[in-house]
C-alpha cells in the first residue's frame, strides 16, 4: 500500500490526542510531523502534548514543529477558560504524563509546510484541527503551495448548524477567522469536517472502558483523558451522551471520504464583527465550475466508529 | 395517473406566476385553489394577480383564498421598494393583463387549509411561496392539521449560503420569521426550496424568447412579465445570467423530488432581533431520528429546466 505523507496541525487537546492515534495507528499513513498550534491551550503546552503523546505511543521518529503563537490579527494569545473546562488545564486531560525525551524541531512549522508541499507535491495530506494561522502564514510566504498540496482536510466551521462558540462560529474558526479565510477561499483542495458532522459522532465510556481493559500505559492514558472530555461534555451540558470525535474524524475522513456525504461548495469565512467567523457557501460563486471546498454534511457514524475502535484498540494494545 | 391535490400559497410576484403556469401545466397536478398572501405586493394585490393569471391561462375553476394582510408580529404591511423594483409596482412585471372577471371566494385561506387537509390528507401537498403567515395560522387553528397533509414544499430560507435580504435572511422568511418557525418546527413533513438551489436555477431571454414567438396571449404576457424579472435581476446585480426561478422550482420538486437532493435535518428559524429570519439546523437535535425537513441543497438544473420549458409553452402555445 503506497502510503500517504500526512502533517497535523494541531492545538493539542484531547480530541488532537485522538487524532493522533487515530493517524499513527492507520495502516496507510506516513506521518511526516505535527505542526503546533495554539488553541485548546497555549502553543508551548500543545506542542509539548504532541511530544508526550508521541512517545507515549512509541512514535519517537515523528517530528514535532513549532507554528505561530497567537492569531494573525492579534498580539497575543489567552487560552478560553471553556477550553481549559473541556480539555483540563494541562489540555490533555489533566492525564500526567512523563516529560518528553524529545524537543521540537528547529525549522518551523511554517517552513515546514512550505519544505513538504514542495517535497511531496500530490502526496502530501495536511489535516489542520486547531486554528489555520500557520497554514495562511505558508500561503502567504510562499502562495505556489496553494497548488502543490494534494488535499487539505480540516476540522473546524458549521454550514448546516449553529456554531459552538457563538451562534455561527465554531471554536477553531473562531480563533482566527481571517487565517481561515485565506485557507478557505485559496486554490486548495479542501474538505470541511465541522460540527455538521463531528458533533454526530460520539464516543461514550464504554468505548474508553475497553482500552482501559487492555492494561497498557497508552490504553490507560487515553480512556482517563478522553473521560475527562466525556466528563465535560456531560457536565457543560454540551452533549449527555458522550464526547464528539471532532478531530480524528477529520484524520479518518482525509483517509476514506466515504466516510461522510459532501457538498461542493465555494466557501467564505465572516471575519469582521458582524457575525465573525461564520463558515458559509459564497452566493456570488454559486454557479461557478470546480467549487474548491467539499462540506462534510452527512457522515456513516456506525462505520467511521467501528474503525476508529478497531485502530486505536489494536495500537493501544501494542503499548 | 392519480393526480395531486395541491394547494399553492402565493404572493404573486412574477416567479408566483412561473409557478401557477408550472402547477397548471404539470399533467399530474389537480390545483384546487391559491391562497393569497401578502409578500411581494399587497394581499389584494396579490390575489387579484393570481385571478388575472388563472383567467389568461384558461383556469377559471380554480379559487383563489384570501390569506392574512400582514404578519403574524405586525398590525400591517407595507411592500418593501426592492419588491416593486423586481416584480414591477403591480407585481406581475407592470404587464397589464385584464380585470379578472372572477372574485375571490368567501372561506378564508386558513380555513381554506383545514378544510382541504381533513378532505385530502395525504394526497393533499402545499407549497408556499411566500411569507408562510397563513399555513402558521392555520396549524395554530387547528393543530391536528400538521400530521394529515402529505408533505408542504416551501420556497425559503438559505442554509449553505447567505440570505438575500441580509447575510442570514432569506425574503420569504424575512416577511415573518415566527411563523415560518411554527411551520417548520411542527410536525408537517416538509422540504425547503430555499436559495441554496433556487440560486442556481436560471433562467434567460433565450428561453422566454420562445414563449414569444408562440404569438398567443399567455407566451406574450409570460414572455414580457419574466422579462422585466431578468432585467431586474441584471440592473440590481442579483444575477447578470438570468433570474432564478425560485417559486416554480418548489412546484416541480414537490412532484419530482428526485431534480435536488437533499439534507434532513431538524430546523429552525430565529425570530428574535439578532439574526432574524436565519434558517439553522438545529444543533441539539442533530442525533434525533426522523428529521421533519428535507432540505434541498443541489439541484439537477439542466432536467429541471427541460422540463419546466417543455411544461410551460406546451401551455402557453393553447393560451
Amino acid at each position: 500500500m503506497a502510503k500517504k505523507k500526512m502533517i497535523l496541525d494541531l492545538d493539542t487537546g484531547v480530541d488532537d490526542a485522538l487524532a493522533i492515534a487515530y493517524a499513527v495507528a492507520a495502516p496507510d499513513v506516513d506521518l511526516i510531523g505535527i505542526v503546533a498550534s495554539y488553541g485548546n491551550n497555549l502553543l508551548d503546552v500543545c506542542a509539548e502534548n504532541s511530544l508526550k503523546l508521541l512517545e507515549l505511543l512509541g512514535q519517537t521518529d515523528v517530528p514535532v514543529y513549532k507554528g505561530l503563537p497567537h492569531a494573525s490579527t492579534s498580539d497575543h494569545f489567552e487560552v478560553m477558560q471553556v477550553s481549559l473546562d473541556i480539555h483540563g488545564n494541562n489540555g490533555i486531560g489533566d492525564v500526567d504524563l512523563p516529560k518528553p525525551q524529545r524537543a521540537v524541531e528547529k525549522l518551523s512549522g511554517v517552513d515546514f509546510y512550505i519544505q513538504a508541499a514542495h517535497q511531496y507535491g500530490q502526496d502530501l495530506i495536511i489535516i489542520p484541527t486547531g486554528p489555520m494561522t500557520n497554514l495562511a502564514a505558508a500561503l502567504e510566504k510562499d502562495p505556489e503551495i496553494a497548488d502543490l498540496i494534494g488535499n487539505v482536510t480540516f476540522m473546524g466551521g458549521a454550514l448546516t448548524v449553529e456554531g459552538n462558540v457563538t451562534d455561527v462560529a465554531e471554536a477553531n474558526i473562531n480563533q482566527d477567522a481571517k487565517a481561515a479565510n485565506t485557507v478557505l477561499t485559496s486554490s486548495l483542495p479542501l474538505t470541511m469536517v465541522g460540527l455538521d458532522v463531528t458533533l454526530r459522532t460520539l464516543l461514550t465510556k464504554q468505548e474508553t472502558a475497553q482500552w482501559r481493559a487492555l492494561g497498557t500505559k497508552a490504553g490507560q492514558a487515553y480512556a482517563d483523558l478522553t473521560d475527562f472530555y466525556i466528563d465535560a461534555y456531560y457536565n457543560l451540558g454540551i452533549d449527555k451522551n458522550g464526547c464528539a470525535l471532532h478531530d480524528p474524524l477529520a484524520v479518518g475522513v482525509s483517509l476514506d471520504p466515504s466516510f461522510v456525504q459532501t457538498l461542493s461548495l465555494f466557501m467564505k469565512v465572516i471575519y469582521d464583527d458582524h457575525n465573525y467567523a461564520r463558515t458559509i457557501g459564497d452566493k456570488d460563486k454559486l454557479n461557478d465550475p470546480n467549487p474548491n471546498v467539499k462540506v462534510a454534511i452527512t457522515v456513516d457514524k456506525e462505520r467511521y466508529l467501528a474503525t476508529f475502535m478497531n485502530y486505536l484498540t489494536q495500537l493501544f494494545k501494542e503499548h
